[in-house]
């Protein structure tokens, strides 16, 4: 059976609305993903802001309740009966999320075995066939055929296989034999 | 660079001093590691105790302070300038581990950074050359070389590269062209 890795931040859950929600509400502002176009949020925030940004991930409840990228946990449904799913994130540069994170796939993703996470740092780590990521940097150090998942960030990034949402992920997926 | 994993119970830690000097302490016991030769705690203990082994686990504090393996920083230090070294642990069966596990690494093996954790369950999912673990079925699912750390449960497991203890480690890699 074929191997998928899939990535949270971004892909299966919406981390930027919960990161633009809290830094709105903080600052007053009104920062859309469309005004982050080829940028994260760091790069457009002031100097002054960095430390607070970062604080907002290292708060215990960040990553209790993000919301679901829509169609993630119908399509990765479907494609756990032809494909081995696991899910890759790059926790461990926020070790309060380790334990949110867990109980976040529990609950979003019952039918994906905690046996099959992997909470990790540099993702050359992960055998498997394909690795659906919003980070470039993470798919060029995969060994397998990595995917591009479009977010604000990386819409500048060339070279890469891109999906654009989840349709796209079931639709690349279906002309894969398993 | 070749890459090592290197599992953390039983092979960095001593996790089964801590698990026998709970269970002694409870039911009043002085089960040693020799009693266990060939066989888990949970297989000697009686059928009413099974709940309670488990909760020793499941317990907040039971891996902050395990007591570190007979040389196992120093040969990793060592190991770390010729190899590229990844700590790999079983962490999703314990959940509550997940933070522990994280500031134990941290506190004795700060040479080795956090982008080099690996929490996971099945260990095929590692892309490594070694993986040195004490379960005979992670090696056997793991795609490079494994070798077989000995601890009392997998005395009678025949059929792998044994070390038994980090001096064997060193010398094995002694010997591999990094």
């Amino acid at each position: 059976m074929l191997r998928i890795c899939v990535d949270m931040d971004e892909v299966m859950a919406d981390t930027l609305a919960e990161y633009l929600r809290r830094y709105n509400q903080t600052f007053d502002e009104e920062v859309t993903p469309q005004d982050l176009a080829g940028k994260g949020l760091w790069e457009i925030a002031p100097l002054d802001r960095q430390q607070q940004l970062r604080s907002f991930l290292d708060a215990e409840d960040f990553f209790e309740d993000l919301d679901l990228m829509p169609g993630s946990q119908d399509v990765l449904r479907q494609l756990s009966s032809r494909f081995e799913i696991f899910i890759a994130t790059q926790a461990m540069a926020v070790p309060n999320s380790l334990g949110s994170k867990y109980r976040w796939l529990q609950r979003h993703f019952p039918f994906i075995p905690p046996s099959h996470y992997v909470f990790c740092g540099d993702k050359s780590i992960l055998r498997a066939d394909y690795l659906i990521d919003d980070q470039p940097k993470n798919i060029l150090r995969f060994e397998g055929q990595g995917l591009l998942y479009s977010a604000p960030h990386n819409l500048s990034a060339t070279g890469f296989l891109r999906v654009n949402n989840w349709e796209e992920v079931a639709q690349y997926f279906t002309a894969v034999q398993a």
